[in-house]
């Protein structure tokens, strides 16, 4: 079987093995009315391809084929589709579904309802199918989880958006980052150098925090205003409940003191955690969180509003991540994984050069040229 | 030295002889002239009296004499005093000083302000005397954190409301307590009782979280609209993302399963922590908080503006804890802290009948009549 009866893609076979791409066809879910069929040009690689395949966030079904930030064109769409056309440059995040029918769906919190469904890893709804990534030459999803890629943005850029943009954009929009307002970044990483840019995008002060000072000049360079290394006795008090919101990036909590980072925090303001550690995390006590009445919370990716409106905000505002760019292929793979995994990385490696893997048709070529400038 | 250069309390010398009363005089803070002199009637017995005395929250000064439910009549005023008139039936609660001066303070958050001071148990800036509580003849205290009673108001009633009713009604105003939400209340004991009583008064649905289904009817008079006892199997599940609001009263964390009590939460609402149990707290971890983006808080007594709204609604609406009286002697609170210790009360000793212990000048006999009817 071929395509379409079959997409390709490079996946991994267990934590054993997890830099260890094998490339092969696999069995896309049955083409639904609502969907799109992407032809992939683009992937970034995400921490939380490392954490699936290595096995830090427990079992998942292999044989896998991870990535979800996933740029392509439309080659197919469902006769309902009216949100994506034909043609289209479209991207792809970390989730593919969801009901569209309950209370959360309706009021923009898609990403918190009880049926979503990821990109990768998970069964689709009424099927034994394995949901499966970017790493690969296609992908089928729900046309309401397709977003059309503004013109200005370059397709390798977009990319690591679709996941670690939305991840800091949506819990800045949501928790208070505007004009004004000081917000605080926890490491400096995918996630973290996308919300340095946005929160001064959407008009913040910025402080960048970090365990040293290596960072500190790409902070500035990102457009941070200040920067703060918690290797530094008493780092916190000089910032004492002054900051209205702290994003907390970090992909660790290993000897996180995490009262100091609550002390930063103004009354009722928050501390939003968007990374997911393996292992432990912290142990908290109401006193803990009572000196300031300061809210802890976590963020979940962003609903498809906000990510409309990140892509145009990027586009209008010249948003670029510092990116790297690697060709698909085994060894790419190996590579990007193995560096992302020991944080050799500033700040987001996209694979490219799809055609490459997975050929190239004259069609898409054809396409391929009108959609890109 | 006698009144009013010596007050007279009920003091504990230290943890080891935690319901051992001393009766002696101690020394006041000096007079200022944003100063109230109140002449102490009634006092609730909060646990916070308990955690202080038997050393469960760490190390105080010793002796002590302990009390922050404080209702009185104002005897004497300082030259600068606007807010409270002499003759003035009040209240004191939980807080007697802040800056007054800090962003905190300016912000209706003087309860947040670095610089607060207890009512017991802490220096007063300045001098080196400890702030003694409410088992006491009386007390001075800036006009500030000084509350004028409702005429409506009970004085043995009024008492506890000054912090256990406070520290229920703060935040529920603060974080979405309104008509069309639906609040839980998890622990039914002094706070939880009056948080039932104020949610619904502020027009919520109101559910009591409790361990069993003891105090189901004693919930459902107080007017909550359900109740859920959470020795039962999936307890959570018919009701998760359904919450607005879960205030957390409970004055233990023993055996709590927070993940369920975070899922009945709808996207980005709170629970809120009020209890400060003694020990140690929850361990939390970031995916905890993520499949609803709740945000997790706690919250410190209430300000000045709510603790006025709070007693006026309560004499508007006719709220009324459920209290015991006991009159104040060694023995009177002997019974009390180890009764409230043993969680026999239901829901609240005030301590009351203050001339028996402490005597009565004809002045003040003209002036409580005055003031009571």
């Amino acid at each position: 079987m071929v395509y379409p009866d079959t997409f390709e893609g490079f996946q991994i076979d267990g934590p054993d093995t997890w830099t260890e791409f094998q490339k092969r066809p696999f069995q896309p879910k049955p083409f639904g009315d609502y969907d799109v069929e992407i032809r992939i040009s683009a992937c970034g690689v995400c921490s939380s391809d490392i954490h699936t395949i290595n096995g830090g966030w427990g079992e998942r079904p292999f044989p896998l084929c991870v990535g979800h930030e996933i740029v392509g064109t439309a080659i197919r769409v469902g006769p309902k589709v009216t949100l994506i056309e034909h043609g289209q440059r479209v991207g792809v995040g970390a989730q593919c579904l969801s009901c569209l029918e309950c209370k959360q769906c309706k009021n923009g919190n898609e990403v918190y309802c009880l049926k979503q469904v990821s990109t990768y890893g998970k069964k689709y709804p009424g099927t034994d199918i394995t949901t499966q990534g970017g790493y690969a030459s296609h992908i089928r999803a729900h046309e309401y989880f397709v977003f059309p890629i503004p013109e200005k943005l370059d397709t390798a850029q977009a990319a690591p958006m679709l996941c670690a943009g939305i991840t800091a954009y949506s819990p800045l929009v949501r928790h208070g980052c505007a004009p004004g307002s000081k917000v605080g970044i926890v490491g400096l990483g995918g996630i973290g150098h996308f919300a340095v840019m946005f929160a001064k995008a959407l008009g913040a002060e910025v402080w960048v925090i970090s365990r040293t000072r290596a960072k500190e000049e790409d902070a500035r360079k990102l457009g941070a205003d200040g920067f703060i290394a918690t290797c530094e006795e008493e780092w916190n008090e000089p910032h004492r409940m002054t900051f209205d919101l702290v994003l907390n990036t970090a992909n660790s909590s290993k000897g996180f003191d995490l009262n100091r980072y609550l002390s930063l925090l103004d009354v009722h303001k928050r501390f939003i955690s968007v990374g997911l550690p393996e292992g432990s995390g912290n142990e908290i006590h109401a006193k803990q969180l009572l000196g300031n009445g300061v809210l802890m919370g976590a963020s979940h990716l962003g609903n498809r509003q906000e990510m409309l409106e990140m892509l145009q905000l990027a586009a209008d505002k010249g948003v670029k991540g510092w990116i790297e760019e690697i060709p698909i292929s085994e060894d790419g793979l190996k590579l990007a994984v193995t560096r992302l995994h020991d944080n050799d990385v500033r700040y987001r490696f996209v694979l490219t050069e799809y055609w490459r893997a997975f050929g190239i048709t004259m069609k898409e070529l054809a396409l391929a040229c009108t959609s890109c400038h």
